[in-house]
């Protein structure tokens, strides 16, 4: 096992196609060899470009971020994509969605597509995907592509590790005004209209320009708007170009050193946390005391703050007779 | 400020909607008040039927919501609904969503409509949104409608609170396989497929119910499927018959106090880890060494799950000598 794993490591640097899949399974799966793998591909690390890619479901994603392939591909880079989708592997939604994308990349070995359907719980799908994008670093993918399905706070923690961000909305596809959730304009560096062939494209975008003309800029940089119609591959040129402006502007190393430290420091915070959590979830409230607890909230003789005010400082007197 | 607060209680208790409203506005605001006059209502409350709605954007949940609450007016019996909407403050999604809703009830005391937009960390909207509910409770609203916007993992956890859960789908709105994210269908009691006018209607409704039969029935309730169109209140009767159906079936005293004392049992773990979060994010990492940790990272030195394993056991000496 040893053995194998240390050449897995090897077959992963060197860009193996059947071992960077079998890695990113590991990581999905939280086997332990997993974390081996990246402890030891860690140092390799930080070198890749990370775009992220975001919006609600039917909003073309899957096709923009395959054509962004493409021309990555044309221009001799190589490419990774990880693909969040939390569909239930009941339905094999994430697995047919591969093959479908797989096949416009066939036979290219410098594409790399993948979803991972993990839902973990709070966080865990942000920190599964995050580890699957430093192992395409480490496998020498020059693009990372972060690509997630819709727009809650779990898919904004998938975004957040990307140093660019594209929030991708269609024209005329529900409420615009609900798309723009609170979040979204936060993390978007550009906004992509995508299906732009819409009749009231011009009309959409010209309203999310003078929204995004609110946003204080981030480190001198005010979110773009690009239109595409990714079916047709019209405006992914543009849309390149933009990213690559986003990247000009953002070359300096200081910035740069600083984001990436600003980001280890809220990934350190939420790895404890979520130590904490299955510490707290697993082992702590075993004895009958929380069953007791919401046995008295249930019928009401207790109020469920002050249960949980109790709660927490039995928590407290165990952690300090431990 | 005690005697006005006193008094608020007693307004709430009696279904004043104005009372009622500053007391989500607290809520919301994570105002201590809000927590004196929930501890102080909270033995009022567990007599509501709680019905929760959620999918995504675009799929009417508003409109349905609206209709069914104006089907149990009818019955005579008072509604109150909680709509969480995630929508940031600087588009007023919540706000102007409130009012045209308000506009289909105006002057009906009896039904009380209010958006919340708290974005919160993790598992805090749930938290405020099922406050909100026990609120409504308490003011003696017969029925409480929680609705959420989304399909997240937040969005699952606002509706957990609900005896009863609707996950509204549309025909021909993006994919419907990513519809059915994997929590949904956990969750579902009943599914909705709304604007059912669509020509693919009686073939996405086909599709879900072969699906369906596939899902372990819960408490021996397999999930049911109906078609409506809000927007010309059909349907809705049928839907509120299975509703109906459904409350038949869990009305067992036994399995009900079971329900609600694991509900009680969730929402105290979950509450004691929000305590646990935050006294972690804010207080114990003020030192350098979570900033010191976060460039040794950065800089490809240490790697991160390493760094995770010595922040976490620093943390458990600290709180061994606090």
């Amino acid at each position: 096992m040893n053995a194998s794993t240390d050449n897995w490591a090897e077959k992963i640097r060197a860009g193996d196609v059947r071992a960077i899949s079998r890695a990113v399974t590991a990581i999905e799966n939280g086997d332990p060899d997993a974390q081996r793998i990246l402890r030891e591909l860690f140092p390799l690390t930080g070198r890749a470009w990370r775009i992220g890619v975001t919006g609600a479901a039917g909003t073309g994603k899957s096709t923009l971020v395959s054509c962004l392939a493409a021309h990555y591909r044309a221009q001799g880079k190589t490419v990774g994509v990880i693909a969040v989708d939390p569909s239930s592997a009941f339905t094999g939604g994430a697995i047919l969605g591969d093959r479908i994308r797989m096949q416009s990349h066939a036979g290219d070995d410098g594409v790399f597509i993948r979803s991972m359907a993990t839902r973990g719980a709070w966080g865990g799908l942000a920190q599964t995907a995050a580890d699957a994008a430093l192992l395409l670093d480490a496998a020498g993918k020059d693009i990372v592509i972060l690509e997630t399905v819709g727009v809650g706070q779990d898919e904004i923690e998938v975004v957040r590790v990307a140093d660019c961000t594209l929030v991708v909305l269609v024209p005329g596809l529900g409420d615009e005004v609900q798309s723009l959730k609170a979040g979204l304009m936060e993390i978007a560096d550009i906004f992509v209209v995508n299906k732009a062939d819409y009749e009231d494209a011009a009309n959409f975008e010209e309203r999310l320009v003078s929204i995004v003309q609110l946003v204080p800029p981030r480190d001198g940089w005010t979110p773009k708007v690009v239109r595409t119609v990714a079916t047709e591959e019209k405006g992914i040129a543009d849309l390149a170009r933009e990213i690559e402006a986003f990247r000009e502007a953002h070359a300096d190393p200081g910035i740069r050193r600083a984001h990436e430290k600003e980001y280890w420091k809220n990934w350190l915070i939420r790895a404890v946390q979520q130590r904490v959590i299955k510490e707290i979830a697993a082992a702590n409230f075993e004895s009958r005391i929380l069953s007791d607890m919401a046995q008295a909230v249930a019928s009401r003789e207790k109020d469920p703050h002050t249960a949980a005010d109790e709660l927490y400082s039995t928590l407290g007197r165990q952690a300090r007779q431990s």
